[in-house]
């Protein structure tokens, strides 16, 4: 950590915070420059709040020098972490995950339609929101616990493995049950006692980038889960808000090769929330495997028309095939497969 | 609502359209364009989700004349709604609200201390957080109950009612016992299960504007909790996330007269997390009343640069009680006190 | 275009406002809502400004049903455009437009070094900028005229065409001789004079995206060179403005399917700019030409590291090989070639 | 300026790089650190380009640490400049300004009975365009010289001195002959040629903000003009461009604080252009003038639904007295006058 001092910290301050680094294990490198006096402090600084010093009225600037994540970081844990979702392995240079379905669970009899389509459209993985977390008090909220049940259902039929969004505390343990990759939503993503709880168990999670976090903060958040005892964490980069509001939010796919370089865990991409438009999917995903994803979640409904939510963004089977196909293609000129 | 279809829509398919619109009571006129068909929906559309209607692949635009809530607009509510915060009266013309406190509840005494001084500056109201949200798990979470028992003592030496964050549905009850005001942070302002949670109490609640929120996301996070039948509600604005770091947020103080006049419900500033700079605060608290807020939430602290978190914000209380006296003039120069 | 107008508008303002606009020649339906008249105006209306409408206190919303281009519109011009830059096309079905060189024309020997490399590596066109928009008056300004002149050695040398930036309307002469491809860049997107000036030739010209400029300016600007005579537009994306701050800008890949859908136009993408940072390039490049880019515009430089700007995204030739062979492999699996 | 090496860095790279410093006059103080060593330079940094040092690829990261402003930054010039405006004195603790006038100049007697109207209701300066930067190529671009011809009538016939906006270097012989007060437009904020050019003459500047420019840049560009031989610059804010689409841009009142603390000049605000909605401006008037705001640029016309541009976003003039009035018991509260 580089801190400036101001040029005229008067001596008993500088000894003071020399002193006060010093008790915590650090060492402390001083250099007088002519505006400034600047400590750089040598050990391990993830024990510090850089907003805490940048209180004192005599600092100018703090900079961290190392990043405030250990677990997730590449440097100390070089080898690709692969999450294994109910037999599938997420990750490194495993098959890309192609995880498809609707919005929301509406009904038994249309998530097994749906699952069946999908898997024979070549989905890998099943996803259905149970629990919905909407905009609007008067919307459909989700069917609950009994759309987990559906999605069950749904598996048994085909195998697929499922997953859903958890939305509290008091779900844990039906998600830990009956879920076998359980999402943290966008509007969820620093809800810090949802990541402790989901921290505590053995699930794979799937953690989406909240919709105007940045890089470094979402890292955090799935350091949350990780340092509370789960390794099996899936990151999801699904848009982030800007000013431009053709598209419901901008696919930021330079998260990729960033997410790689930076941590050793998995990640997917998801192209429907992202865009919000069924038009954009296919392009979107294609850019997506060429850019590196280890996998892609998209919204697939038979339906759209009549979905309950964000049918707008859903694609139709036959189109889902179709994006399925072309992906394995883009898949292999870059070396891997689906 | 106004819905545009495109020119080849077929005749079966608009008689379609017609009949489910009218299914649910609304009245359908239709003017036919040169290059589109249109449908102006006449009734009551907040049942309708723009959305699934954007889905039908032969609809172009969809288009909302009406807003989506109902509860918190000024529309069906005409007067103020003045919210009682423990005997204070917030809102309308009543007197600025003036809550002070450090960001962290740090122990029994420095929570006293901090009391008397705003309070003797000027303060209507202590602020401090017991649960906090942190974006690193290795940094201090909070005292949790024992610093809801110390911001209690606080208020009985002082008289001074308390606000506070309430993070997971599992300790709204403890809330509700012993803070005057809950603070809906801005990081879960779209936790729906803790909206609702919130919703089935009578406390006051103060809800903060989330990071990347639109102001008509926020309001329907008012009528989550209006809807579930808790009347009370303050808004809160903290800043919004933009490309500009040099403050930690960029303060949106134009949504002042906005939800003043989309709404009923009282709407108070915090400069603080919205600047992340001590040296902002006070010219940030005077614009916020010039332009009409009914309260200013304000981090102070006895020694900022000894703060367990975000010291870099707070004011030492002889600055805060500056900033009263110039707020004082500036509240009287637009017509109301504090 | 749909207006709605308040309740309680009187009748002469009403019939006022009809009279207006059947003078311009357009029809006017009417629907009486609850709390609502609305306007449907069926007929041209690019002519009317909605932002004056709007200013009629009578009027609550106006909303543009069609888009206001119409020479860039795919609508009135369904065939993709194929732009010819000195005899290589660019767009359609074409061979996706590889351009690449240094961000800066630094001397001849360095230009046409880098220009064979360039070629040899797989380039079908060289960047280099003579006039350099530089944030700070005391930085690298570029070597104006001079610069020109080593472009067309370099040129010479090589037979590759030279792409160069054009920052102000009294060098237009200069560049419509001498230069291949016009490039206005992202700050002076909006500059209408320079737009107009470029439309008046016949040159071709790369117009790149202003740094937070919506998907529709873009297209308006593409719009006052096409209205001004000068049908060869390539527009550039090269990345927005966004809270995130990890990369230089956000690179928004969404345009390649909406450009194409929206415009007739090729639409190109630099990834060296949009991201900053030289690691990042190959994977957003592969991406744009999975998404289905008709060009990429790359930095390449054979000494980063003594660069005069820019040096940290640029690649060296050896990995710019790399990229263009990667490059190839996605493009043919998407049915593209290189 | 902090340089971090990497770990691995050979010993003849780090003795090149220092010598490399050296030769610039800079002094290199090295720290060691476990996985970093850091470079810390002393002297003037300002003639180092960051991102050139940041190609080197053993560099991890570089901060600078003093701004890489001179003429513009405070520490160098601590006293506020006050800028005439053919005898107005702006900035320091003069009178705040008060320009008001229509968005374009539409004719001779509009603007002149416009004039009489502002200068009746307080303002001291009249604002007019005479060329209009227009989003579309078919909208009114403005009267040109004969625009300005009219404004020079409006002056005689008031006594109010002129502010136009400037679009183009050809035409600055006739803005320095005939405009008070010369306005950059927010889209040229970095038309660096324009820049330059009026940095070549005397007249007063009004430099507005970028829609997405940091404050930084913002000032830097002042730099521009102020590095050419012009000290007469005026900062104006008139909103950045965010996610939140309510209001036309989001206003950052924050700068005003931040500039008065980083520079030296005069800092007034645009709330009509900031908000698009003239039912905002006044309440973002005062809280621009409790700030500290040193003027007020504010759109007027008599007759806001027939103008040319804008109208949407202008008062009129019975509501601009009112504003001025109640903005002159604010100032009076904040120690200023108008």
């Amino acid at each position: 950590m580089i801190i400036t001092l101001k040029k005229e910290t008067p001596q008993e301050e500088i000894d003071r915070l020399i002193d006060q680094f010093e008790e915590k294990g650090l060492r402390v490198n001083i250099i007088q420059g002519i505006n400034f006096n600047i400590f750089g402090l040598v050990g391990d600084t993830t024990q510090l709040d850089e907003r805490i010093i940048q209180a004192n009225e005599w600092v100018d600037t703090v900079q961290r020098i190392q990043v405030p994540y250990k677990l997730a970081n590449r440097v100390f844990h070089p080898e690709d972490t692969i999450v294994d979702v109910a037999g599938i392995p997420v990750g490194g240079k495993e098959k890309i995950a192609m995880i498809a379905g609707p919005c929301a669970v509406e009904g038994d009899e249309i998530i097994c339609e749906i699952a069946k389509e999908v898997k024979e459209a070549g989905a890998s993985m099943l996803r259905g929101g149970a629990y919905k977390p909407r905009t609007s008090p008067y919307a459909f909220q989700g069917l609950g616990s009994e759309g987990i049940k559906y999605l069950n259902h749904a598996r048994k039929e085909t195998g697929l493995p499922v997953v859903s969004e958890l939305m509290s505390v008091d779900k844990v343990d039906e998600f830990a049950e009956h879920v076998d990759l359980i999402q943290i939503g966008a509007r969820n993503m620093q809800n810090f006692d949802l990541l402790k709880a989901v921290g505590h168990i053995n699930k794979p999670i799937l953690l989406k980038r909240g919709m105007s976090a940045t890089i470094e903060e979402w890292i955090m958040c799935a350091e949350y889960i990780l340092s509370n005892g789960n390794p099996n964490v899936i990151l999801c980069e699904r848009g982030i808000r800007t000013f431009e509001n053709y598209t419901r939010n901008t696919l930021d796919l330079a998260v990729i090769p960033i997410i790689k370089e930076k941590t050793h865990l998995p990640i997917i991409i998801d192209p429907s929330h992202a865009t919000g438009n069924w038009k954009l999917v296919k392009a979107m995903s294609l850019a997506a495997i060429a850019a590196g994803a280890d996998g892609l979640i998209v919204e697939v409904h038979c339906h759209p028309e009549q979905a309950y939510s964000d049918g707008m963004q859903s694609l139709k089977p036959e189109k889902y095939k179709e994006l399925v196909q072309e992906a394995r293609l883009v898949a292999r000129a870059v070396g891997r497969d689906l």
